[in-house]
């Protein structure tokens, strides 16, 4: 038999609180569909309270789909698998929680801001945009690594730059960016991504998602552009507010499938090698020489190497960029640093193959550098300085004792043994295949109801959901070590 | 009888240097077309150089086109009239500096920077970069006033910023830009600009042309967008890498026809009636509201206001926004930091009417917002302790002094008897209506060779050269106050 605890009902009404425990445990699938519904007059006994507020708590699960009532039988449950987003119209702040998490969950480079936009909606929608703050575990972020940046030392730097370039940081900043900048950069690439490029072959921007867009306009909009599924997939609302055309290309264990991309027609692939997003493995070099040479067999095809958090992988080195193996003038190679110093920091770089240049100088290069004179300075000063490798070394040992302490706790719960890791080692985030008859709205639902934030590799898919149900991402960097053993408990709870 | 003071000639061979003085006279008019060069025989005697010199120069003229041979008569002029953009070719240094110039007359908000890519451009190709140092005077241009720039109030301000705002400066910045900057630029625009609009229309970005490429995906890329002719016709390139439709509209003495508009089929117009360019007229309020009217008549209409400059108007206050007429939420407002403050800061903004607002939080606010937390925090401060105010005021009164400076030197050439102003008060620059036999070419040549940049209306003007022939451009906030007597009476004596 049905019942709920009143005490929790927090400011709620007594109705609204009742409708949003059953809809739930519909969701969650503690109430099975086709399940009946006891009758108001047994719940309002059982529950010692008002038959008219059952009543009303009934109406609106039955207006809003969730349940249908039979004549002369009663209310019985309907089969709400999927239903996650069109609950927004309820409009229940744990809706709004779990559509914050969920974009929190993108975080690639170019995701980085999303946040930042959906506070602002908030804001200017009249919600509290308090949404991280009011999950006890979010394992879908990891934007709180920000703490960890020497800010001081940033600040005395800044103040140093102020300094000693006094007016000259007024003038006109060259359209590529500063000299000392993208020969710091071109020093960083090779002694942590095996690259050997000139200074000359960077252009510095405010972020990758800016330079995507001068991308864009440099290989043209008449191409298609293919992308990884599962992959990055918002990655099309760029392409769709450019008018682009694109297509969604299946990866298999190796990286994207190549049967799959010539099918697709596409001229421009976008892929993340060196980290996949959101696996995490590594694209094996034979598969990284197939998509070279597809890309070599016809004019006008190229391939954008997004390299976000390549920097963070644990336990090896770190594998050469995708860049390094192009003879042939055809990977643009992506990254940003408001990743590996800080979010508001907005500096994103790419390296273009040496043909490409000469094109971009001619067709956008009258565009502006987009990045202020005195962060670029700073910025290649901090790395000159060597406090930008000894941040990213601090990074990489932050990501890895969060992981260590939650695979620890994980092995106490029995969760554990009926999971299997995957890509552990891929810094910032880890897989969890889960063994359980739980839809992915299920397992998001009843985290939800414990307070947990997650995510499902199957948000990130296009079609095939079925071979990818039941796997978690699981993003430790803003889990607080004092909740840590806390929040695997309730994850394993999940999980019954 | 032609003869040239071969002291002058620099590093340069001596044919090559004779060549560069023929070449020069013939565009300037100084050689009439047909008129028959002296032989070689008897220029080589006069100029007392070897007859083989000057074959080579005659030589390298009649490749290039200049002139040509008769037999047993001799070399003639051809007519070369508007062959400037095809002298590349020849790639003598004064083509790269006509070049630099003609883009540096470029200065709306959108344009500052057309100057730096132009540099990297140089750099990239071998070029020298110097451009600008080589002109005695450059009448096309306004970078210099940045020097007026108070840095070491700024830098203050930045390092108040960094010590006070310390780990905020790190997280990330809503899509909008920060809460505080936004309401410095509210109050701003209603002091200044008559506008009263809420911080929550106010969209903050790495510029106006990065600002634009948002709003193209906000209004989409199927609509026409029209531009004033003359006017910012670079803008093209814009519309051109983004993929869209253009056309240009004619304007009259009042701002852009409106016949002509309806004529073109546009749905987005681009003006700046605060400050039209390059002419400098205010569009008067009966034209404001037809244009306004225009926009009513159909769904999806829209009128980008750039109010690039309007801050330097002479002698008057500064005209009214035309957003404030604006009761439907057709008009756009944009401006930039980069012309007020400095050139490397990368801070403009553009205002949405409400009913934009929001979709653009819908389509568009999943990007960041593309400048850095502590710049916006230092422009806020700076604004809000009256700095910014302050600035302006000196910048205008530095223009008023450099106009004042340049008309009365003006009055004491023979120039003055022959030659129109046209809006004096603009500010930032004036134009010149000259009552001369020269085409723009040839004034533009002939005030090369005496070491001055001009830039001529016809520049600015798609078809319909003739109406807009001899009248100048005169950007003055470059031209050294030790020059200006000089520098004019170069430019009369380019009129004879």
């Amino acid at each position: 038999m049905l019942t709920y605890n009143l005490e929790k009902k927090g400011e709620q009404t007594l109705y609204g609180y009742l409708y949003e425990c059953i809809r739930s445990d519909i969701l969650c699938g503690r109430i099975l569909p086709n399940e009946k519904l006891p009758s108001k007059r047994t719940l309002a006994k059982n529950m010692e309270i008002s038959v008219k507020t059952v009543e009303n708590a009934y109406e609106q699960l039955l207006v809003e789909g969730y349940v249908r009532a039979e004549e002369k039988r009663g209310y019985f449950v309907n089969a709400v698998e999927g239903r996650a987003a069109g609950n927004k119209s309820a409009g229940n702040p744990a809706d709004g929680n779990m559509e914050t998490g969920k974009e929190a969950g993108m975080e690639t480079g170019i995701n980085a801001d999303r946040k930042a936009g959906i506070k602002t909606d908030m804001k200017v929608h009249g919600g509290n945009g308090h949404g991280k703050e009011e999950w006890f575990a979010d394992f879908t972020s990891n934007y709180k690594v920000y703490e960890k940046f020497p800010f001081s030392t940033w600040a005395k730097i800044m103040r140093e730059t102020l300094s000693y370039h006094d007016m000259e940081l007024l003038e006109m900043v060259p359209t590529l960016g500063i000299e000392p900048l993208r020969e710091e950069i071109a020093k960083h690439l090779y002694e942590f991504r095996g690259m050997e490029v000139s200074p000359q072959q960077i252009v510095v921007g405010a972020g990758t998602e800016y330079l995507y867009g001068r991308l864009i306009q440099l290989l043209g909009r008449d191409g298609i552009y293919a992308l990884e599924n599962p992959g990055y997939l918002k990655m099309t609302r760029l392409y769709k507010n450019h008018g682009l055309s694109y297509r969604y290309v299946d990866i298999d264990g190796n990286g994207i499938r190549l049967d799959a991309l010539r099918e697709s027609g596409a001229n421009v692939v976008h892929v993340s090698p060196g980290h996949h997003f959101p696996v995490g493995f590594v694209m094996p070099v034979a598969r990284r020489q197939e998509l070279l040479n597809w890309a070599g067999e016809e004019r006008g095809r190229y391939i954008i190497e997004d390299d976000y958090d390549s920097e963070f992988r644990l336990n090896v080195k770190p594998v050469p960029a995708m860049q390094t193996l192009d003879t042939d003038h055809r990977v643009i190679y992506l990254n940003t640093f408001s990743r590996t110093l800080f979010p508001s920091v907005r500096v994103g770089y790419m390296v273009l193959p040496p043909k490409l240049v000469e094109r971009y100088l001619e067709t956008v290069s009258f565009y502006s550098c987009s990045v202020s004179a005195v962060e670029q300075y700073a910025l290649a000063s901090f790395m000159e300085k060597g406090y930008f490798e000894r941040h990213i070394r601090r990074v990489k040992l932050y990501y890895k004792e969060k992981r260590d302490g939650l695979l620890a706790e994980l092995k106490r719960t029995p969760l554990w043994g009926k999971c299997t890791l995957i890509e552990e080692n891929a810094g910032t985030r880890f897989l969890l295949r889960v063994d359980t008859p739980l839809t992915d709205s299920q397992i998001k639902w009843c985290a939800a109801g414990r307070g947990l934030n997650l995510s499902c590799l199957s948000e990130y898919c296009k079609g095939q959901t079925k071979e990818t149900g039941g796997i978690l991402l699981i993003s430790y960097g803003d889990i607080p070590k004092g909740r840590m053993r806390e929040a695997v408990g309730r994850l394993s709870a999940v999980f019954g």
